[in-house]
């Protein structure tokens, strides 16, 4: 049976790490809100699962997976159940929670890429907080994103196995989540980020190396790849990357 | 061998819930940086530490926990751990997952409840960033919180098991943690919070079943339990507390 994802369908967003794993993965799978109404789909299909009040697992927010009964909320989580499934994180106990530790180190960093743009309010337009946001993304973009990306370089030098990937010698949803992060963050900041890329080249490489691979360079050229934009959590103001 | 928890000690932050899972464990643990200097603690010696370069697995902020040969950063992913060794969490996959999920939105939680009086950077003071904390705490305040304590209710009245826990019918480490919630939430808006907390009588009654556990009674009314302060997490400010 097919997983079903469910996400908002406009843009990439926390979604986007989901959707790179089942891309990766090869897996089948259904983006509920981004077929149309007439077949079932569009926002209306996702509100009217959030409100659903025989579920005994609510998820607290978007993005959710369903496989067959099993239902999972939080991104990382969902990851965390698709790593073991296809083969996204090692078997062993130690490294798979290591796997697990960068993710939720990437979620932090995907919450503050967020705030960036959006310092006072998620339900405040950006137009409504650009002095406070324009504070603080330059924080951000100083002190945050070198701190965040100074570790993964520093993670990936020591991995026992080599630099090419962030645990042991194989693809992890990590790699891929960090593959994300970094196409983002030069999105959002493609001047400061350029620059900065280049003191972390470890980094850099397995962004590209991640951009190579069979599946995920057919997923980026395809539609089912929304554009990064204006609503999402990686957003180009250029006010905000100076 | 003794845990080894490392946190800035004079905060209870992020570390208290790892702190209330070892101590409803029972478990031997020493909280390093709360020792002197002279015994080998304090800041110096999570400074060390977070600065070896020859550790694998570097965390990148505290808490972390050092289990002999194993080093686990980010709270999230010390509980999924401490749960699986101390009965925490459910064995039933589907059930521990759950719990996880449950966990990281808690997560989310307690980063909103920071970022209320820290909207802008965490590396200025509050007073740098005054009249944004209050735009930012009332929407946090009137909105989030809310909107939180909603999906605790809702989970625990939906839990097939009885609104006692949030998972099955035993105490697990997300229950911990949602106790330590409503405690910094009262603590940080005193005045609201017991007027909001009364609308949510399940997570209200949790709160007080878990300070009522013999092991946590014990640890909050010993030297061990650190005063809330407006150094950590939970801060209360009044003029954010309207």
């Amino acid at each position: 049976m097919a997983y079903e994802l469910y996400y908002w369908p406009g843009i990439q967003g926390r979604g986007e790490f989901v959707r790179l794993a089942l891309e990766e993965a090869g897996a089948d799978y259904i983006d509920v809100a981004r077929r149309s109404t007439e077949e079932g789909g569009g926002i209306p299909a996702l509100m009217a699962f959030l409100e659903r009040k025989d579920i005994a697992h609510p998820p607290f927010a978007p993005p959710f997976l369903k496989d067959g009964d099993v239902l999972i909320g939080q991104t990382a989580a969902i990851l965390l159940y698709l790593g073991d499934r296809h083969e996204l994180a090692p078997k062993d106990a130690a490294q798979r929670l290591w796997t697990h530790q960068i993710q939720l180190t990437i979620a932090d960093l995907v919450g503050e890429a967020h705030d960036a743009h959006h310092p006072l309010s998620a339900d405040l337009y950006y137009e409504e907080q650009k002095p406070e946001a324009l504070r603080r993304a330059s924080d951000f973009r100083e002190r945050r994103i070198p701190r965040f990306l100074g570790w993964f370089e520093d993670i990936l030098a020591r991995n026992p196995k080599g630099d090419g990937h962030l645990v042991g010698k194989a693809i992890t949803y990590a790699d891929l989540s960090l593959f994300q992060c970094v196409e983002g963050l030069l999105y959002a900041y493609p001047r400061s980020m350029k620059r900065r890329l280049a003191q972390f080249p470890r980094v850099a490489a397995l962004h590209q190396g991640v951009a190579r691979r069979p599946r995920i360079r057919a997923y980026l050229a395809s539609e089912r790849r929304l554009p990064f934009n204006e609503e999402g959590i990686f957003r180009c103001y250029p006010e905000l990357d100076r």
